[in-house]
């Protein structure tokens, strides 16, 4: 039995929570048994339990709002902090889902470590820990002799990262570049559609896909992140945010998207890995290159290599079960279940 | 050290030794050590050496028309038959890449047997195998302890097999759907382009995509073959060409493919699979789908799952280097080298 804790318990939280509640059947068939034993939030309370929580009452506490709605079982632990948590409870793996911060990374980033320190494997859907501190992540478990994974952290659960490092194995990769920010993707795809960016801003608000301060996506810098992630686990390489370009789609016109059409081209929000470099900008793609064709709120990466030449995966790039099956899949991996059969 | 009998060595033999000779040192440094100790044709000679062959010799001897060029080595045998080769060969491993005979995958099915029944694994770019005795070989090859691996036969080395067995794990696939030959895409496209459907044949001819004999891949046997082997890999199913609708691409005239343009689609010759049926038919896609981006003699499969919706692979269907990366992800999965790091 894997033992998770879950730091985060949001839309990807609920996401993997959701998952394990209606797959257990599936997922112990498959060889996988997997409980959570303890979640911790920021203001909505936290809980342990060393012989595991049950799913169903979390959602149903956390729609109410708080974990406090849990109801009392004996043995159960309520609202230590979330360090105290990690050290405390016996899990097997520290799953962190809360929100991303692309300069310090905290307070992840020591969650994480207590973790590792406790030889724990770390998932991450948090972008932050791998794109600022990921050669020592890994130093650290590798001397811990625990994994870490991050599936979820570009492209949601859609196989991106597992696509480099593990079905490319063999294949040199040269080059990455993809439509990594959803909400950016619809902006643009909208104006295709005849709207104008305002106009297209706001009905990507009022579906969800951007916050009500946009500039993390429409300024580039949740693609920037990604960026980061890619180019330490495809490169080994130390870019950071600095030496980046970084440029995002406010700047792209009505009559920019309408030119780039008559010339059979779409707008792009392009997100470049090399060994040397990484960047974000809008590009006029042409029409005969696969990442021309991802409408709306999909994501789509291109891996040039030496053996295949070009391979684009194209998927979702965010979404409640699609971001929970990027957490699944590495618990998967860490299970050993990963394998062909 | 694995030792690799290589049954077939036309293009994509050839291909895999290539990329032994040129890549021996970082697949070292990856943790794989693999040699050839044995190769046998149907027509150019047959070698085997306990202690190995070398890459450049064989493709030197080849390149020259027959087996009988590669230069007398002490402890060298030749020309033994293929059954006798496999027999008595110490490989830990055979690769089949022989014509692929869809109706009795004879003679290339008996060379499996045998090497199963010598503890050999199996790793195949010859569908016939696959499509005709696939729940066959997995028992015999379940009751010896030896893996049967064939991403070479779906897409050459595009990793659509692992995609679907093994980073889409905890996902249910509902269905295929692809363009998986790229001769017939290459000619639709060519068809877009203003040729004539026997114009765009004959190019396709002149470009080495299409044989002499074009029926397998324009009448969609081909593609009908890749659908057998993701029905049985994806399903367990064991549907024959027989429950199949196949049809290819020999009825679309210069004016279908226009209409089509007009009506902003383009017509593909699309390969789908559900748990319960099997087709391949020319269809008109919208420009939304990501398949419709699928040009020239590129292959594509979209798997559509219960938790990330539709997720598209796009790349290479064929070639030397291609289709040996194929065979090679294979062996490194075999070999333990292919898991995360």
């Amino acid at each position: 039995m894997m033992k998770i804790a879950l730091i985060g318990f949001g839309v990807v939280g609920q996401g993997l929570t959701e998952i394990l509640r209606n797959k257990s059947k599936e997922l112990v068939q498959a060889g996988f048994r997997g409980e959570l034993v303890a979640v911790a939030t920021r203001s909505r309370g936290s809980l342990y339990h060393p012989d595991g929580l049950d799913p169903e009452l979390l959602l149903a506490a956390i729609q109410r709002g708080h974990l406090d709605y849990y109801p009392d079982v004996y043995g159960l632990y309520r609202n230590w902090d979330t360090l105290t948590l990690i050290k405390q409870c016996n899990a097997d793996v520290l799953v962190e889902t809360s929100n991303t911060n692309l300069e310090t990374a905290q307070p992840a980033l020591d969650y994480c470590y207590a973790a590792i320190e406790h030889h724990m494997h770390v998932v991450l859907a948090n972008k932050g820990p791998v794109a600022v501190a990921y050669a020592e992540l890994q130093r650290r478990a590798k001397a811990a002799a625990v994994k870490l994974r991050f599936e979820a952290t570009v492209m949601a659960g859609t196989p991106s990262i597992r696509l480099a490092m593990q079905a490319l194995k063999g294949c040199e990769i040269r080059e990455a570049q993809g439509i990594l920010n959803g909400t950016t993707n619809f902006i643009l795809t909208q104006m295709e559609g005849g709207l104008g960016y305002e106009e297209a801003l706001a009905q990507a608000q009022a579906l969800g896909y951007a916050e009500a301060d946009p500039t993390a996506d429409v300024d580039g810098w949740d693609a920037a992140g990604k960026v980061m992630i890619l180019a330490r686990a495809l490169f080994n390489s130390t870019i950071t945010l600095k030496d980046m370009e970084v440029q995002g789609i406010s700047q792209i016109s009505a009559a920019d998207v309408k030119a780039a059409q008559e010339a059979g081209e779409k707008w792009k929000l392009i997100a470049r890995v090399t060994p040397t470099s990484g960047s974000v900008h809008p590009v006029r793609v042409p029409l005969s290159n696969p990442l021309a064709a991802v409408s709306g709120a999909m994501n789509a990466i291109t891996y040039n290599t030496d053996l295949l030449g070009d391979v684009t995966l194209v998927g979702a790039g965010a979404g409640r079960l699609q971001t929970g099956f990027g957490l699944l899949s590495d618990l998967l991996d860490i299970a050993g279940v990963g394998a062909l059969s």
